[in-house]
């Protein structure tokens, strides 16, 4: 049987939390005296934290031992009432007046991908901006929840969803506690944090643009408050402070938890940090000189160009410093393979990430080895230690659910008739929270275009990608129905 | 240690084979008088013919038992020397005088792609154009050879090759020996031939005509003598025959043999054959109402355009009736996704094939069940017989290869700065083995513009994909490389 009342209990606290977090927008708002924000922020956050304090404080627990399915459907629940809660203030505000609008934006917001329905950013209230990129912040930090502290938390085999199911299977074992590595991960996901918005105040942007910004790259999430993104700064300084800090954010979390608070600098020689910085180097290097040979820019410019485009896309973060969606084919199409890529497992970011494309390739080759030598049986092996069969039959699974909830986005969008470029990136776009992606959905287009049901099919896309896929199929399990089974 | 003696009588017999069959469109020169490409086919099939039959005669057999690796190198070898072999008589004669194009035109015949460099098909002499459609026949024969006949000749575990490796796991094991099954399956595909070929002439096709569709039809390759294809004609009665002998040629030819020799209607109940008709109606359905609702044709005509285009799409034949490229991105959508899934295993159509996706279903929802229960272990079950975890490996192992291979092929192709519509589907329509893809390279379309690097990228990309992708990885295998291992 499910176990409901937790259930509830746990959306309740999620509830009152996003009510919460309304005061800090309300109170910018409160300081710029946008009244009309504040009164929208007041009229959300009070009841929602009130109703959601009281339901997770006076509903029983049930006591019942949680299961995976319980979890998964949290997740869903907590982000599909994030997203349908957290729109409110712009729809009462109304600086985003249609429900589906506002339920895209929130959406991509707490997904931390970035997709935007807004064509004049500039216009909207300040507190409402920082609320719109609050969410993105946290959208990071509910996927560290996720991926770290609920499940094992709801004690369903905490070890065995954060290894294989939620965000693939590295954040390593260590002598520390689950409980221990949750909260320091948000200790690290704050000082990240607190350190971008220190360094780009450094480089001249108000501590309001650095919030923002910063806010959008921890969260690999991609809302800037100006239509130009990053480009609005035309600073080398700013674009590399963002540049390492989203590339910091799409590195595995477990990775800076032992280096930081279990001094093993070891932790760094971890197969997918290899990886996924050889790709970010490789694809740099790649595009800079396309652009230089294409005599687009000089070679400087085209790596500075290069490096910030690259690290956004793979990391999943979405900010922009040109107009990648006009750049030469052989660009766009190794920006098209990162963006399904994505970055390291454990991180905030998005994609299908790289530990899985490792083990994905291992699979393949195995496979091919096994029909030469049928004699052969050999295990996987990462960085000398063989992978569990476990890992790779959830990888496997990941991969094809991947691939059908793409193609399944890919159809429903194409009634948008829009062009092939502009309807394929657009889900992978979504799917793999990004934001922005080719043809009219390019970094300086944006979601507004689309009709209000492709703008709630694509909300739901960014929701299903945030949560690792898996809870789409929930409802195929015959006994999610019969839960007594 | 790889069985060298073997290979070469194998590709010396393929040799002879390809230098024979050049006599009927020499003769068919000779008929209509056209001296230069007698010339040039003689020049071609004497010394193939001969040179081959010597090799094949007086290479000593070295007796040693021949491996699954010896007959992938042999699938990989016989289509690489087919092409290059049968490309001569169009350089020779001067019709196709690049060789890369004449590469890509016969790479493109026997691996039943059908995608053309042609610009103006009616100029080339009739020899030529038999030659160009016969290569598809052969290579329709040749697909069933390998699957069929070779690998259990070649003592290396047929069934195993046959069932899993080569065109998936149907082929189901009758009463009969394998070379029985694989000379039936000559017999079913001869008289698909002959049948269609007096159905075609009685609908009012000249023999040569008939022929040459046929060919293309049972090969399901798709080269016409005509630039506007079928929609040559303007036939209903042909468009329905070519359309029943394409959707037939997808079919998998064991469950022809089991209904003709075995006289058991049961492998009627084949459920891959009823996912692929399924498949059929619904895209049928689906895009003509698409067409009928935006006004481009009546009901009755969209049904007759949309059948004729689907079959000709899943098949992977390549035959057109209208410009599809031209359709409603859904239409488009639907397309490009028949032209991913393809045939059923075991026919001469390319594709992952419908038993492959069927599979992959299947592993994902079990993936997703272990993920919910872990305590649940099921085996995968098809037609109420359970999958073996062997067949299951290599579904896995194949899409990972069909991945693998398409965005190698898509980076690649990106070099030539088309756009992202033709960059994609060609590369799908030469890995599935189509032809037409969309954008440039749409069914009114052709390949002439590409570059003589990215012909020679797609005709290898064409036989890879015919031989089903495993040879591609070949030289990956340290032990291909140290054969005494």
């Amino acid at each position: 049987m499910h176990n409901r009342n937790y259930i509830i209990k746990t959306i309740s606290a999620v509830m009152m939390l996003v009510g919460l977090a309304m005061l800090l927008p309300a109170g910018v708002s409160l300081y710029y005296g946008e009244e009309s924000s504040v009164r929208a922020f007041a009229v959300c956050a009070l009841p929602m934290a009130v109703v959601g304090f009281a339901m997770q404080k006076y509903i029983p627990e049930s006591g019942r031992a949680l299961r995976m399915r319980d979890g998964l459907l949290i997740g869903a629940l907590s982000w599909l009432l994030m997203s349908a809660l957290g729109c409110l203030p712009f729809t009462i505000e109304g600086c985003i007046p249609g429900f589906a609008d506002a339920f895209f934006e929130t959406s991509s917001g707490f997904s931390t991908t970035g997709a935007s329905i807004l064509t004049d950013i500039e216009s909207l209230p300040k507190g409402m901006l920082l609320w719109r990129s609050l969410t993105h912040w946290l959208g990071g930090m509910g996927i560290l929840v996720l991926t770290i502290a609920l499940f094992p938390m709801l004690g369903i085999g905490g070890q065995r969803v954060m290894r294989a199911e939620t965000t693939g299977p590295t954040m390593d074992k260590t002598n520390f506690t689950l409980r221990e590595s949750a909260s320091s991960l948000y200790k690290i996901y704050t000082l990240f944090t607190v350190a971008e918005i220190a360094l780009l105040m450094a480089g001249g942007m108000s501590l309001y643009d650095a919030a923002i910004h910063s806010f959008g790259t921890v969260g690999t999430g991609g809302f800037s408050n100006y239509s130009a993104s990053v480009a609005q700064f035309g600073s080398v300084y700013i674009e590399l402070v963002i540049v390492v800090f989203m590339l910091a954010c799409g590195v595995n979390f477990g990775i800076y938890h032992r280096v930081i608070f279990g001094r093993k600098l070891s932790a760094l020689r971890d197969p997918e940090l290899k990886t996924y910085l050889s790709i970010v180097a490789v694809s740099t290097l790649f595009i800079a000189g396309c652009l230089y040979l294409n005599g687009l820019t000089s070679p400087g410019e085209g790596l500075r160009q290069s490096v910030f485009q690259v690290s956004s896309v793979i990391t999943t973060t979405g900010y922009a410093t040109a107009d990648f969606a006009l750049w030469p084919l052989p660009a766009r199409i190794v920006l098209f393979m990162l963006m399904i890529i994505g970055s390291c497992a454990s991180s905030t970011g998005g994609g299908i990430k790289v530990i899985r494309l490792i083990f994905a390739w291992k699979v393949m080759r195995r496979g091919v080895r096994r029909r030469l030598h049928p004699d052969s049986v050999e295990p996987i092996k990462l960085g000398g230690r063989s992978v569990s069969e476990e890992a790779v039959s959830s990888t496997v699974t990941f991969l094809f659910l991947y691939i059908v909830t793409a193609a399944v986005g890919i159809f429903l969008l194409s009634f948008e008739n829009t062009d092939f470029e502009t309807c394929i990136s657009s889900v992978i776009a979504c799917l793999s929270n990004i934001g922005p992606g080719f043809g009219l959905v390019g970094p300086m287009g944006n979601y507004a275009f689309y009709s209000d049901a492709a703008k709630i099919v694509l909300a739901l896309i960014m929701i299903a990608g945030r949560i690792e896929l898996y809870a789409i199929l929930l409802p195929l399990s015959p006994r999610f129905w019969n839960p007594a089974r």
